[in-house]
């Protein structure tokens, strides 16, 4: 058996690590055996000398053997998955999972809270009174099985050697590697015993893949990985540097995710979700791509994917009258307009200053402890590619605190840049990848 | 002020640190407020990508200010000190330091004890009866104005930044970096404070610098701290692909080096010690190098340098007989005769493998809690170049637990390499460089 220094002599010289090396590695480290220090040398390594497909798998399999491996057998059918890496504004996961379970799919999504600026999935579901996100194992399948999605918070103990290295990257200058980011999903999506997984990479100035290149390079890694793990796989590249919809926040974003799936959403959401809940529905092996996308066409126009979001929060015990009128879901906290300083188009949108601006009205989490304000957050009423004249409403902020006003919107006019051309707008999707079953 | 993910960062990218980041890097790291998983990470990326003439520098003067900065300016005349880079079978200092002063320069040298394979310039002092090499300040200073030389163990606080990052490097992989090792070595001899610094660089198939290329860069990099700082500099670069003299092991190593100020020693010992004393006495300001080099070969010739040797034992409470009559220092542990194992050319020879038999006999540490046994440790009888014949005695193996004869042999014959041709030997000083004043 290698040292731990051995290991990282090995990669700091550019060798490839062997499944003994990874798996000592990831033993060692989980268990609290191997230090950080070293750890932190490793991932330094793999940083400048990368690792090879193989490599990559062995990681990702390591890293979700760490913890436990969910069996979703009990579930009848295919169960399909889906993962973002990061967005302002998604709310995709409220709208894909009723639309692929109406349209035959199951959806057994453990979600987390959110880690960055703005709610994870679970936060804003849990704006919907009386809706419970701690279930246990048998309720969690029952529903699948009976109304065909639920979303829990991840209870189980999902790749722990993930959640330490993750932290160990975030403070080691060590979260841009390819390999260290594709096992990281992955190791956790392959935990999470989904047997289709479609994802949504995320691409743009403000992700942490700049070009449509490096962002296919990770795609492809990571449906590498999960063929190699028997998994059916799809891959969306998607542009980041514009915010999906025009709701930041926890209660706005199930607002909009019900308008959504009413079909009277905003059109590059609505569109953004038809396609990957068209691959999830494809990959669950109902149809071909082009039938699977126009079932999830239709579950919107037909209303059957807005009655599944209600079966679901029924089933998980939330106040259904609130989805049916979303003005008793958004509340009645104070609105603060924010105007567009000059007359000009506006030419980009940094959508992190965006989700920093939704934290400070306290949407988001500045600490992990933390309680957010469910009814904080954005509507934007301009966007990137729109003609402002100084004046007009480019957005309303919504707080219960109004001494957080200002801050916000400081940051969220730093996050608009204005120019005198109209800009290019990249399309909504910029390239989709498929793995081979 | 960067924190210090921003400053691994800028080192990840190849930017160069400002004074201020190392500062910031260096004072956290020492008080503990910076974790070792932190440093560790910049280690690794200054591994990577290096560090430029000025980094260097900074990073040298911030590690030697990380603890006490010794004054010596209660010794008259000039102070000059010597460091090698280490090596098995070193004796030199024991040489030089006797040499130097009887020459009239000044030689207060703190040094350590061995942290690899065999005993310091400290062990092997105190193999002497009596030699105190815990003395204070003003005693150690008394000595140095009154014989010319005294050899103490450093109890001071010196360049504590250094012990962290020392210890830390050692696991994480990141040892061979120039700027890394050119500020730990010059670090602690600006924190020393001579006035001169000889260096000894060592080079060869079992040093860290495997070429004279390496070597010179690392040396020079080390003139150019030390000039920067005010120092007069000189450094050779020495082989280290064949031990030193023929004596491995404490005593054995006092009683090689008395033969040695008496004329009597190796000529490879010798000429090297007469060179480096050479060069000391040379930055001194007593002559040029060739009239300083002469008056270092008169030391030996003459007896001044044995009788210097005396006079620093002597005042540092040692027993100056067992120096007269060395059989009583040596004592009379068990010998282990090691014989040729085939009739051949000895073609070469792995000194750290010579360094860890003597190891193995008692003469070194494996841990740091572990006691020495001074009598321990190795006569070379046959080295590289050295035609042998089958049973031929190549060595003789001292220790006083004859359990401890059997591994040692074995790696000490591990050590050796046969073959049928007289291999070409290196020149003992493979190249010399100067600075500037």
């Amino acid at each position: 058996m290698a040292t731990m220094t051995e290991i990282i002599g090995k990669k700091q010289r550019g060798e490839a690590l062997s499944q003994t090396d990874i798996a000592e590695f990831i033993n060692s480290y989980t268990k609290g055996e191997t230090p950080d220090y070293q750890a932190a040398a490793l991932l330094m390594a793999i940083y400048f000398k990368g690792m090879n497909h193989e490599e990559t798998v062995v990681l990702t399999e390591e890293m979700a053997h760490s913890g436990d491996m969910i069996d979703l057998s009990a579930i009848h059918g295919v169960k399909v998955d889906k993962h973002s890496t990061g967005g302002v504004g998604d709310k995709t996961t409220l709208i894909l999972a009723p639309i692929a379970a109406a349209c035959g799919a199951k959806v057994a999504k453990m979600s987390g809270r959110g880690l960055g600026h703005t709610g994870g999935t679970i936060d804003k579901l849990e704006s919907i009174p009386g809706f419970k996100t701690a279930l246990d194992k048998a309720e969690f399948f029952e529903i699948v099985n009976r109304v065909g999605a639920a979303v829990v918070g991840a209870t189980a103990n999902i790749a722990p050697a993930d959640k330490k290295i993750y932290a160990l990257r975030d403070l080691t200058c060590t979260v841009a590697s390819l390999p260290l980011i594709s096992a990281s999903i992955m190791s956790k999506k392959l935990a999470s015993g989904a047997d289709a997984i479609v994802l949504d990479v995320k691409c743009g100035s403000g992700a942490f893949m700049k070009t449509v290149d490096e962002a296919k390079a990770l795609a492809q890694m990571m449906i590498d990985i999960g063929e190699a793990h028997g998994r059916k796989m799809a891959a969306f590249i998607t542009d980041m540097d514009i915010p999906l919809g025009f709701a930041i926040g926890n209660a706005l974003e199930v607002k909009e995710a019900v308008e959504t799936l009413q079909g009277k959403g905003p059109a590059d959401l609505t569109e953004i979700c038809v396609q990957l809940a068209g691959s999830m529905i494809c990959l669950a092996g109902i149809g071909t791509l082009e039938e699977c996308t126009q079932k999830a066409r239709k579950a919107i126009s037909d209303g059957s994917g807005f009655r599944k979001f209600k079966e679901m929060i029924q089933a998980q015990g939330g106040d259904v009258s609130v989805i049916e009128d979303c003005s008793k879901l958004i509340g009645k906290p104070l609105e603060k307009i924010v105007r567009a300083p000059e007359s000009a188009y506006i030419s980009a949108m940094d959508t992190e200053r965006c989700g920093i601006a939704s934290m400070l009205l306290g949407a988001g989490r500045r600490k992990k402890e933390d309680a957010l304000d469910y009814h904080a957050g954005i509507i934007l009423e301009a966007k990137t590619g729109d003609k402002v004249r100084a004046g007009d409403v480019i957005a309303r902020l919504y707080s219960t605190k109004p001494e957080l006003f200002a801050e916000a919107e400081a940051e969220l006019l730093s996050a608009y840049s204005f120019g005198p051309k109209k800009p290019e707008l990249p399309p909504l999707v910029l390239a989709t990848l498929f793995g081979k079953c």
